[in-house]
């Protein structure tokens, strides 16, 4: 993957940077020894590497903005960071650049339960989001499988979503204010404790642009009621087309499932090794899961599994208690760990029309064996977020590379049926390129028109989102 | 309402721009007969009234690029226009513009029930989207109160909800893309019938901007299946207090009803008066519906009506027949029609948060003795979206303008207690110069900034949603 070359000047700077942000941040807020920025050089896209310029965690939306402030005047990249899960190498550095973390903002500033939302400072993890609300029976609905890990900045910067998005949405709508500095310094809010504001919904906007427009310091959450029950069913199929019919027709029923889950032979056979789950050998798996009371989760399944024996399923199993529930999400919640048992892995995040899935799973399986490539295929079914792992070895010469090419071509294939490059991940650096094959030049030209907006000297998170050609184009007319 | 003067130079070249227009709009699609004009000059805030220079109605996107293109070139402000429904003059011409109405852009062009989308014509009617799904089982799921008449692209531009988007969301939920056309003329797509796209969501900055960004052609928009039955109930209390306290324990107890309405005692009295829906003498009601299968709907009722009964409540009725259903909707459904029978009255549309319902009706109550103007009270309690109707009379000289400045001192309280100016109606002409109470310069400054991008020379829908002083100033530094 192609990075831009380090701007000298900028490199040249570093001292005087150093000494400038010594008189903002406390000593321990700045890390530049050589030795320590290691600790920033990858996100979870380990396969690309790059140490920063130095690395800076802010305690407060005041340091932060006079932090970018410095930047913005010496014309040094800013790549912001919540805690390093993304998929997609959304917070990888350039060599140029001052990493902003934002780790050490965690704290809760205010709930509110009547009005049910949750105000917090980016940095806190998602899982404990949920963990200072739930003894009062709330909980935050966005569930990434980093969720134990990765920050809130970093799901708004991503959008993300999660296994229980079919039902709850994904962050935007889960989203209601934040507090953002923009690369310049100025502090701007966004949304707030309400319904939909007035205006120009730049919130919107700032949800999912990849740290792209500004920094987000505070964020205003909506939080939920816990349901009081959940229940999976495991559905086995011998054909993925008739498994894709079936996900069709539970949709079309009307019942809404929090979650709807697609694995493929591959994947069922990895996962079953790895975690022994007890899942059926057959050539596609759903489980579908529901919640509420007992009387609508009896009602709901009723639904579901009437509709599942139309189609003559090989395996029905409704999970009869906690324990089965609990190993009937064992292997969906291990299959990226098996996977990595085995192998190395490049993990894709696109979306499709859910018709398409049997051509795109028979398409996907024609080109595994062109590109000599093994593929297992992981799938939020309900709303067509695809997540196929591509099979490879790190340490094989132009294994990497080969991955890489195949993995362009199954994102094309998802934009060709009329999808997307990205449910959940973000373009990042790894799809940035391909932007260009979901959009035509004037719809990107203003997607970076508004970029300019935000960020005219374009310094913030560099050579990612656009393709690389073009946002170095922009920074240079900009210098 | 001070309106932007008509610039002379344009109204110079109405003979130059008819001709122009002749050469890509057929003959009866331009309306420049100052009598029919006519026809056109205001929407339904009927207290601002001003014929604009000419109307066209393209029946087709590249007739609506075109004419956007002519007028662009030629620096002819334009107007869109749905079906004129706006309550807060979004579609108000001024003397120098041309109305754009997408009225014969109604055909359906696509549905999908696998993958439960719909795509439309702009200009097709809201109830109409729902016309062309049910018989397949399927609905549309904003439902505003002027359904049978609003276009897509009016609930587009005003990002609208209706009774049930407690439940289902206001159109940027249920959107899912759209064609738009730049005042330049060029089109772009943005979204499509698939999961968020990556890149900047410039799908959600467009809905609710009020006609701001572009005229919108296409919408792909989100079906749901039809729920087996819903049922609602109605629940009386003696003080508005304590309908809060019920309203916000229904929330907090994970029931979601699709709709909680709320009437205080004027209101109740003028429907009760017209429609004789047999509602109590109370200082406030309340209607909860729930949706589901029979089973699913007693088990939520009982739960609400439960919760309920810890209120002391004076009345509590669950509906027992479609009848009754019909008659406790009848009430609230005529609630503007009541009003309307009475008195002028001005609508307004802020959100609150939940919790602070009994003081905001407390201080309205005040305020309605200091301006000597009365007030009823309906409100989408559920999502803190209320609707205060002051009556006034249109023929009383001073009347209005006394109604202006309450209506704008409630909505001020509005954005005090943590809320914001509009709920679903949207800023228009009506809450422009309130914008700066609501936003800092900075938030504003930001906002137009990226309208700049998308209408360099402020062409488009002139004199609303930003301070007029502010608009002014934009369009006169990019002549």
């Amino acid at each position: 993957m192609e990075m831009p070359q380090p701007n000298p000047s900028v490199l040249a700077k570093k001292p005087e940077l150093i000494a400038r942000l010594k008189g903002v941040l406390p000593e321990d807020a700045i890390i530049s020894d050589p030795f320590e920025t290691r600790a920033y050089e990858c996100d979870a896209l380990t396969a690309y590497k790059c140490p920063p310029l130095l690395a800076v965690l802010p305690g407060s939306t005041e340091q932060v903005s006079r932090v970018l402030s410095i930047c913005h005047e010496m014309g040094v990249p800013v790549v912001p960071r919540g805690s390093g899960t993304s998929l997609a190498g959304g917070a990888l550095p350039t060599e140029d650049s001052v990493i902003l973390g934002v780790a050490r903002l965690n704290e809760v500033l205010e709930t509110d339960y009547d009005n049910r939302f949750i105000r917090v400072q980016s940095g806190r993890t998602n899982l404990s989001v949920t963990g200072a609300v739930e003894e009062e029976g709330f909980f935050y609905a966005p569930d990434p499988s980093s969720q134990l890990a990765c920050a809130i900045a970093g799901n708004i910067a991503m959008n993300s979503g999660g296994a229980h998005c079919l039902k709850y949405g994904v962050t935007t709508n889960n989203l209601m204010g934040v507090t953002m500095v923009l690369m310049d310094g100025q502090v701007v809010e966004l949304g707030g404790a309400h319904l939909d504001a007035e205006g120009l919904d730049l919130l919107g906007l700032m949800c999912g642009s990849e740290g792209q427009l500004g920094v987000v310091t505070e964020a205003t959450l909506r939080i939920l009621p816990k349901p009081e029950g959940a229940r999976p069913v495991l559905i086995g199929f011998d054909s993925n087309e008739v498994a894709g019919a079936c996900v069709s027709d539970i949709i079309k029923a009307g019942v809404l499932p929090v979650a709807i889950e697609f694995m493929d032979r591959p994947c069922i056979r990895a996962t079953e090794a790895f975690a022994g789950a007890g899942y059926p050998d057959c050539e596609a798996l759903l489980i579908v899961e529901v919640e509420g009371s007992e009387a609508e989760i009896d009602e709901q399944l009723g639904t579901i599994m009437q509709i599942a024996r139309k189609h003559d399923p090989v395996e029905l199993r409704q999970s009869q208690s906690a324990e089965e529930s609990a190993k009937i999400w064992l292997g969906r919640k291990s299959a990226f760990g098996a996977m990595g048992q085995i192998n190395d892995y490049m993990c894709l995040d696109g979306t499709i029309p859910v018709s398409e899935l049997p051509y795109v799973l028979r398409r996907i399986g024609e080109m595994s064996k062109e590109y000599g490539l093994d593929v297992a295929n992981v799938f939020h079914a309900g709303d067509g977020n695809m997540h196929p792992l591509i099979l490879f070895d790190a340490n094989k010469p132009g294994d990497l590379e080969t991955c890489e090419a195949f993995g362009a071509d199954i994102l094309r294939l998802c934009v060709e049926v009329g999808g997307c490059l990205t449910g959940e991940h973000g373009v990042g650096i790894e799809k940035r390129d391909l932007m260009v094959d979901q959009y035509a030049p004037a719809d990107l030209e203003l997607q970076m028109a508004v970029k300019d907006v935000f960020d005219p000297k374009w310094l913030l998170n560099p050579a990612k989102v656009f393709p690389l050609a073009a946002s170095d184009a922009r920074r240079v007319a900009a210098e």
